[in-house]
């Protein structure tokens, strides 16, 4: 049986990154985080202290801001817990980057490969960015649509999807 | 019994419309496709060729930026399946005519006439754009009241509301 | 047993609010709205008193733009039924009244509290404003934070918890 894939679906401040981080704690193994992301200015990086904080000592940090296969590749182990926190914000990157071929439809297959092929449980965080009115701007679009990609990607190759919504989950798989 | 009306709501790039499209293949008969995107600009003649090719030679095409519930009334036969794709541009397209009399209610109640009137199957696609913060500008809050009250008078009239998010659908009635 | 609590949170033009109203008009006693609308301009007045016509002559309205928890204590009784509406207008007047200690962290504790001490039923509304993209600017990201903070600790300390969307509820708790 393949490990199990978890993704967790989201809102701002909805608690899915909490909810995300107690269910690899209830997972033996090893917890490695995988973060996505940058800090490129000073309210960022306040938040990414915080939440290293917040997760405490049982935790590995890794980042993979941009190859995130590549990193669950590396890390997936039978004894450890990946928790990759979060795929929008890889699709930011991707975006950024000028990386984001195909309109994310690359980056997903990627991603989709090393999931099929990880050795161990894997937990996926995104956020559902897509369900406000249409962005002025034309890159916020591409983003959007990026990112939706990618969480219908991951979505449709994982065991269990949980949609978070004030704290609470809701099973969409 | 009255031929089945299916409202499949969903966020941008959440996969309703393929998940809409699915559905109608599955029903015997005709497949039409009622169009309510206007190519205002390159970005727009882009998505509506693509999506047009991605359909494929079963589907014939109606285009139905404004009169909606004429082309419902006229299209609608027991062998035909339509799908209205979807309800949320026709709220812009009804807004940006101004021809959203009372803020969508009069629209709305002649779209749910022509539904209860209809001979045969019709599924309708629209966005979900409240769940965001609240727009800067008034037009954008008209757009979304507009189109709220249009989601809602159509899933009072639908016999099953489909949610979709990633690709996934969650039943709402 | 504790006098029920009921979180009823969705979109903008979700149906929220009526459903709210309807929930309270089915409890026995005397109906309270608990208002934390503030009329800063027309296009605000106008909603409000549009709303107030709505209720009807049923309901006694109780402003609370600040004082929410307050005004709960001092209102809750057995034989009243408590529609608090809404909790995100209480997290924008916090806001910007620079009353926000702990980014919603206080006001969401309060409350909480108020809840706990409540003797009879109280309903409350809020915004899920959490799903459209991240905004421009730093204070709606504040904002964003507070609401999602304040629903996640409402959800938490309430008795059923119901989504609603096109008017449709969908219970996550």
């Amino acid at each position: 049986m393949h490990p199990p894939i978890l993704f967790v679906l989201g809102g701002a401040r909805s608690g899915k990154s909490r909810y995300a981080q107690r269910r690899a704690e209830a997972l033996p193994g090893d917890l490695v985080y995988v973060a996505t992301a940058q800090a490129f200015d000073d309210e960022m990086a306040a938040r990414i202290a915080s939440h290293r904080t917040d997760r405490g000592a049982r935790w590995r940090t890794v980042e993979a801001p941009l190859a995130l296969a590549g990193t669950i590749a590396a890390e997936a182990q039978p004894d450890r817990v990946l928790l990759v926190d979060c795929l929008t914000l890889w699709a930011s990157n991707l975006l950024l980057a000028d990386r984001a071929d195909g309109e994310g439809a690359d980056a997903a297959a990627g991603l989709v490969a090393a999931l099929a092929a990880a050795s161990g449980p894997v937990i996926l965080v995104a956020n559902e960015v897509g369900l406000g009115i249409v962005p002025d701007n034309a890159l916020a679009r591409r983003f959007r649509d990026i990112a939706g990609r990618i969480n219908q990607a991951v979505a449709a190759a994982a065991h269990e999807v949980q949609f978070i919504d004030a704290g609470l989950p809701l099973r969409l798989k």
